[in-house]
């Protein structure tokens, strides 16, 4: 009960922050979101920035079952084609029922160079995606070195601001206007052919 | 004279903006960062959007003139070792002097998903970006194809949220904590050695 109250709040935060930013973030405003008596945010995170670090946590976990879910699907990075799809998985997830959380995450990232302890969390996922990439890259027999991995991660992670409003010129320009050929075109680039 | 008010009110939207945010961008918050009588800001820029457009065409003009001066000062694509001295001092100047636009421009992003208007001004940006690092690219001998040059500018374009307040920890996975050698690195993953 408490446990999907907190969920609920949780989830109206994230929907807040993407339709509204961080100016729109209110107690009050994610009460409204998740239909909720007024007073409820506040009783569970009582300041603003308990509610961006429930956020957060919230962004995490949203994003692992995203990953697992891929995967269970089929997306297994255990050779380039499976990496493939799961990263063109993964793109296609920011660019349409994971937009919120995206613009959320974007949101709390700008939010972060204020908060060192918002830095923190954020730093840990960064850290740990930055350790999933590489590791799947491995498993898929691609020959991985640290910086390669990196590259990879940094132009999905450049990937997401275009995908998510960059509008056609800016996606044509990243050639991000067909997700999958962006994939091939990215492992190419770093792995060659 | 009113040039130099207009050019007063946008570096101090900047600051404003990098210092609090979206949230923190009102047109008093400005006049005050100015130095300027309360009401100028909004003489000028009558509505919260007319100063974001403002903010948006003067991080613009800054990252040319930053550009430029890198230029003037030697670090020219004329071949690879010129290209890494420019990446690298701009990713240096993301990091340092250029902080405070960066950051506006990561609140601007923010703000585009929910303006079209402002995200057809910032994807002129990046499409510029995108075929300016290729030019450079091309201009620095490498064997460019547009998927090798966009790899380069989307990992790039990744590595700046982490250079603006990503944590020790963060630099680390992504190595970013030497910039030098990361441009080596991200050149030597994309076009050998």
């Amino acid at each position: 009960m408490s446990g999907n109250r907190r969920d609920a709040l949780r989830d109206a935060a994230i929907h807040v922050l993407a339709e509204a930013g961080g100016r729109g973030l209110t107690h009050r405003a994610v009460d409204a979101a998740a239909g909720l008596p007024l007073g409820t945010a506040k009783n569970y995170y009582p300041s603003r920035d308990a509610l961006l670090r429930a956020t957060a946590e919230r962004i995490v976990e949203q994003y692992r079952r995203t990953t697992a879910e891929l995967v269970a699907s089929g997306a297994r990075p255990v050779d380039r084609a499976g990496l493939a799809a799961l990263l063109a998985g993964l793109l296609r997830n920011v660019a349409g029922p994971g937009a919120p959380r995206m613009l959320a995450y974007l949101e709390l990232q700008t939010e972060a160079a204020r908060r060192p302890w918002l830095a923190d969390i954020l730093a840990t996922v960064v850290a740990a995606d930055f350790a999933g990439f590489e590791h799947a890259q491995r498993a898929a027999g691609l020959p991985v070195t640290p910086g390669r991995a990196a590259a990879v991660t940094l132009a999905l992670h450049g990937a997401i601001p275009q995908l998510l409003g960059g509008g056609a010129g800016a996606l044509a320009a990243a050639g991000l206007d067909d997700v999958d050929a962006f994939v091939h075109g990215l492992l190419e680039s770093v792995y060659g052919t």
